[in-house]
């Protein structure tokens, strides 16, 4: 269900059906392991034969092994499981003042993660040594076998909503690729974490939602039946720049109004900077903003849990916009869940939370008479790693 | 590409894949025909064998006919089309003041249609008497076998943005069906037009995008390849309620600052009847506003093309109001084209049309970077009626 390129009926159904299969044995199994192929064939709907070569083939390569009968009476079945360790992703995470790195298994499992401070400041070069010889502690130190690693996924804010680190350009890129020998994929950070969203939680979360990101800025991403909208220019779920008032102050991005200009991180620490009981209270500097916009406003959150009243008051009026603009979306969407993720989320989700769920509580009573859910992700600081790491194993599913 | 509900994974793969090949094939042949089963298989990805199952079968259902060869030189192939009046349906759009009928075949031509008052102030037996009458009406004057016609498609503004007419219920369905003896679907007449854009505009248009409608009230519907996106509850597309005002007028859906209030035909024609030169110029009175949203709006539009200042200016300012909406839809799903329908942009396309494709230009330079094309429909009035239709002959080809 991801969206076609214009014109690519070409790339269609004969594909599509091949990989099909595959996808769809690997996904049911990954969501609700231990299954039997006559489980699987009623789960896909796909016939026992076309299950069952595929179980072969997925067998032979390793991916899936077999972990003992069915319990219940009739004939014994033979249970599948993915073999979690039989392919495995490295998720890249760089941000304005911290890279996260994880590594995930088949089954979506966090393997093994690790925190570093961005090299924002170094040159080109010492910035993709330190991406190296990270990314070489990670997987060793896990003591998972490196030809089993399927790539790497490179993800940070943008392309619209930050100005790269040095360094990080296609230059870097391919250097990542020669010094690992592994692919790189790359992605905006906010539409990785909705797919991360989607793999952590496997079969407890919907297939079809619409995840809110907040770090530096405000992103997300738009899950249509597990996958993620990209759209033509691979910048679908741009909701920072929704616009909520049309002679609204102007955005970085050019435009007027925007949800990010009004209500997003930056503007709430410029608005605490401007008050002083809330510098205060949040215990922030123009300094330490500039230096992390996820810190700065982490700060002035924590302020407002502590019972700061002008810090809290900011972020109630960052929470009013951005319920509005979860309104819009599920008006365009029609989606039955909302994910809050990322840091930004992360840290202020006690006031997020109920904002956003009051607004489309008192729109379902209104109009809709189908409730939305809000939730907050479990997982938020790490999402977009994970996410990134996701979309390698996913990318090599369909191949 | 349609959404499917949240945990429908048992619906999935296998059935899709069966359906898939048939709908493959007939999607193929309307977009490009004549083509030839080579042709079919390198358009489609099926293997030719697929193909050719596929082909025998519509052939003997007689959807398909052959229709000469392949003139160039090598193995002559045989042509396929598809048999215009193989299968019909009957589409109709129920609108405050009009009711328009259309009759199309299985290549998206209409053969027919018709428009009458609407019958909404008579009781619920008058309307089903005359809904009935006008479509034995319709198909019998078009001269086609009743025999071939697969259903009727029945849409109305709604559910949230108008009340229904009298005796336009579930009852009203049922009775409809019973009386014409044919299968009825109903469906939103915004997301009808969207489907009906792209049915209309086969291969010339792409078939991913935006379809902003504007009849007594604001909608829309998104095609994504092909497919209408309908979403949790069949609502998707509700542009008429972004928000672009947190604190804006309040709307007839009960929220604040939506497109709808802000912009939509009523605003515009609330703000016409307090001003006495647009009143004047427009011809307007409370009277005829009343009567129908769609002609008085359609009045507005007139005399503004005609030279009123005051018309053209409320029409600009509901412009701007509907172009940053257009924004915020791009930014969101990132389709390449935004398709403007419905009888009220039919109507004053001369001034949204270009507002909305001068905003998007400003973002594309300063940010998008690829354009995103703003097109008016060539059957903008009846695009509702089409797409009711073609929802018929989309849904039988499926089964």
């Amino acid at each position: 269900m991801s969206e076609a390129p214009a014109g690519s009926a070409a790339a269609g159904p004969g594909r599509t059906r091949r990989a099909g299969a595959r996808e769809a044995v690997l996904d049911a199994i990954r969501t609700a392991e231990p299954l039997s192929r006559v489980e699987l064939a009623a789960i896909t709907g796909l016939t026992e034969a076309s299950v069952s070569t595929t179980v072969r083939r997925l067998l032979n390569e390793g991916l899936v092994v077999e972990t003992g009968r069915t319990p219940t009476g009739g004939k014994p079945r033979t249970l599948l499981r993915l073999d979690p360790g039989a392919r495995i992703a490295v998720g890249v995470h760089i941000d304005e003042a911290v890279t996260t790195y994880v590594l995930t298994g088949q089954t979506g499992g966090v393997v093994s993660r690790m925190t570093r401070p961005a090299p924002v400041r170094a040159g080109g070069d010492a910035v993709m040594r330190r991406l190296v010889a990270d990314i070489e502690a990670l997987v060793d130190g896990a003591g998972v076998n490196r030809a089993r690693c399927l790539g790497i996924g490179l993800v940070w804010p943008g392309p619209r909503d930050a100005p790269l680190p040095p360094g990080l350009d296609d230059g870097l890129v391919r250097g990542l690729s020669e010094a690992t020998g592994l692919p790189v994929l790359i992605e905006n950070d906010a539409t990785a974490a909705a797919v991360g969203e989607f793999w952590v939680a496997r079969a407890e979360t919907a297939r079809t939602f619409a995840a809110l990101y907040m770090g530096s800025g405000i992103g997300g991403g738009i899950l249509l039946d597990g996958v993620a909208l990209r759209g033509g220019r691979a910048i679908a779920g741009e909701f920072g720049h929704v616009c909520l008032q049309v002679d609204g102050p102007p955005c970085r991005c050019g435009s007027r109004g925007c949800l990010e200009a009004l209500a997003g991180p930056q503007s709430v620490i410029e608005a605490a900077l401007a008050s002083s009981a809330a510098t205060a209270e949040a215990g922030l500097s123009a300094e330490t903003a500039r230096q992390s916009t996820v810190a700065a406003f982490a700060a002035i959150a924590r302020a407002a849990r502590a019972g700061s009243a002008a810090c809290r008051a900011l972020l109630d009026d960052s929470a009013r916009y951005v319920a509005a603009a979860a309104e819009s979306v599920v008006n365009l969407l029609d989606v039955d869940l909302i994910v809050l993720t990322g840091p930004g989320f992360a840290a202020a989700s006690f006031i997020y939370g109920p904002a956003i769920s009051a607004r489309l509580a008192a729109a379902d009573a209104r109009t809709w008479h189908r409730s939305v859910s809000v939730t907050v992700s479990p997982a938020a600081a790490t999402a977009s790693a994970t996410g990134a790491a996701a979309l390698v194993i996913q990318s090599s599913l369909r191949g």
